[in-house]
């Protein structure tokens, strides 16, 4: 009843990284693989035959939001997830809790801190109008959104004020009627800069919900005699004996698959990824959460893993930042007004193939929608091609000369 | 150098009307035909293998947006509006007339009437933002916006309220720089309000800005060694002796085809198009200006007009309204949040072959762009596909049962 079955072809000799494949109900997964966001199941801008067309292999769904419009009994009724949106190949879905966190500050920090945008929002990877309200917000006011307890998390919606409660047995019953192939142990997400003894109160507290999260959904699996596949998650912050700590209670259950929240700052995160990775069993698929910039993809392979998700390469699609192999361009900038070469020259996407930088700067300047169709089809096609090609670099044995030619050149546009 | 041959097929008999065909440089277009608008030499919110996928022949861009943004250097410099915007088949321009006219009023109007909405821009058939822009300015400003004289118009930019000039002579340059195979001569578009000697006035300066357009065009022409059809435009407002005054004087031209300006109310269309076409030459394609909502084809097709654009079934998907054979929905009506089927059961086209009017309703309420993609696509296919069928049924001697057909259901739902 797993429905998902890891195999590894090869690994990156001396190191925790590899290639291998993932088999799900709706289609295999050859990882290290990108895990494209359509929070709202739907890939903002991009038809899923483009999504499918530019190399998509699987996509992620947010449950917070879905939770709150339309609803997860219209997701049920519609035939779930991936018939409601029209998605041919694998789902996930997260577990609702890093997005209702989001909204809150209750759990421990420093409100000055926080005020001064030194909190965990500086990684935030979910929705720009969830962004652009949390910003809106006064820090009294955002306390007052989202309360913690033993049993689960109150909050309120971004989009009326309502009043909400998610527990790990909710969040499991949102997922399966949401009904993706993949889905998540309700975690609670920590600030980087949250203290020791915080982090140590929410991993435990976090592995509490593991255990109910698992037992939860495998009653729903029996149940609806359904194939689904639960990941549990590793929090612990940045803190070793934390996260390895986590990492082997999280191991001990018997999940399908592993997340890693990402509650630790970008500097840190080969490191931890790495601490956790050499606990976790080698026979099930680990998943970053929230990361997928091309420079992290390497780390975060090198170290183990072999599932990325991350708004970025979209988001940015959205505001005109584009990815080549030399570094990201900003396609408002004038220069770009009167180039009528493609995006990047040797790119094999559609946006590169068929339209210039010129049209695509117009386009932006115009303010056509396509402007965000071309921009983001681009860039999932960069993040999706270039993991294929880190995969196959291990394959060939070469990943470490693919890494350092690609570092080389990212960074000579700027 | 015409670049266009038309050919009747067949008539319906004892009307105008007429199946043919029009062969461009870039395509054959089985008349008659919507001709979908793509105002910044885009399709909103729809790639063109989409736009093509649904059935269209030809696209429409606007000169008048176009030069403001990005400019016809860029045009011309991308190897032109096929190049630049990624479209396979045929293309028209309009003068840039038309909108430059739309941000003023100084051409001898009751300016009471104006501030009352019961000017021509009840009729406007250009884009949203420049709609918006009109609405905002007090009846002073329009005023002072637009300037007319016997050489050309002098309007300012609505986008950063830049003065700019149009003549003939630029109207033809700016076009063929934009360079679509089917162009049009620099008319005045007057208001339906305006009295007979205005209409007057103005019918004889567009008669007088016909020759001059079709001079400099054929300069141009010979210049360029490209092919480029270039359509007289007849005006007249709804005055019988005018329109057929200005069908004589243009048809005397010698123009490859033939645009009929819309200052008439919709109840005076059939009545004014079946003038204008009775005297109109047979052998060449007349194309009805900024018409083009579903019963409104049947009588222009009717009535002689081989080609239609419009751009209300892509601004009215934008908003959620959407046809159907029983006539227009709104989908953000609260009864299809729970309705699984689709938009139409029968049609066939991409939104309704795989997705939900409950989808698409949520797609509207979440505000993501993709449901104006869909909206969009389903509009236009029906559209494109009416028209399919009119012509379908004069091949097949079947027009008026086909016309009543179509009538007695299309109102039902209201």
């Amino acid at each position: 009843m797993l429905g998902i079955k890891f195999t590894t072809n090869k690994t990156i000799k001396g190191k925790l990284g590899r290639a291998g494949i993932l088999n799900t109900p709706h289609g295999d997964i050859q990882t290290p693989s990108f895990v494209v966001v359509g929070t709202k199941a739907t890939v903002k801008a991009v038809s899923p035959e483009q999504v499918l067309a530019l190399g998509t292999q699987v996509v992620l769904a947010n449950t917070y939001h879905l939770y709150l419009q339309p609803g997860e009994q219209i997701l049920k009724n519609s035939g779930k997830l991936r018939k409601f949106m029209n998605w041919q190949g694998p789902t996930m879905t997260d577990s609702g809790g890093f997005q209702a966190f989001s909204l809150g500050v209750a759990f421990g920090e420093n409100v000055s801190k926080i005020a001064k945008g030194e909190d965990r929002r500086e990684n935030l990877t979910d929705e720009d109008e969830l962004r652009k309200f949390i910003q809106k917000q006064s820090v009294q006011k955002q306390s007052a959104l989202a309360k913690i307890d033993e049993e689960g998390i109150t909050f309120k919606s971004h989009l009326d004020g309502s009043e909400h409660r998610f527990t790990p047995e909710r969040s499991m019953e949102i997922q399966h009627n949401i009904g993706a192939d993949m889905i998540f142990a309700f975690d609670e997400c920590t600030s980087p800069r949250a203290p020791y003894e915080y982090q140590k109160e929410a991993m435990n507290r976090t592995h509490r919900w593991a255990e109910r999260s698992l037992y939860h959904h495998n009653k729903l699996l029996s149940e609806n005699k359904e194939k689904r596949a639960l990941f549990g998650i590793v929090q612990g912050g940045r803190f070793e004996d934390l996260r390895k700590e986590s990492a082997r209670v999280i191991s001990a259950m018997d999940f399908d698959g592993f997340g890693i929240g990402g509650s630790f700052d970008k500097e840190d995160m080969d490191t931890v990824v790495g601490w956790v990775n050499d606990i976790l069993p080698e026979d099930k698929p680990r998943h970053l959460l929230g990361i997928g910039e091309p420079m992290d993809l390497f780390g975060g392979v090198e170290n183990g893993c072999d599932l990325f998700d991350c708004v970025a390469p979209t988001r940015m699609a959205r505001n005109g930042t584009l990815y080549t192999k030399q570094g990201r361009i900003n396609i408002n900038n004038s220069q770009f007004t009167n180039d009528f070469t493609p995006i990047e020259k040797e790119c094999g996407c559609y946006a590169c193939k068929n339209y210039t930088r010129a049209y695509l700067a117009y386009l932006f300047r115009a303010k056509e929608m396509f402007a965000a169709t071309l921009a983001s089809i681009h860039n999932l096609y960069f993040i999706n091609h270039l993991v294929k090609n880190i995969r196959q670099s291990i394959l060939d044995d070469d990943f470490f000369n693919y890494k350092n030619d690609f570092i080389k050149q990212y960074y000579t546009i700027f």
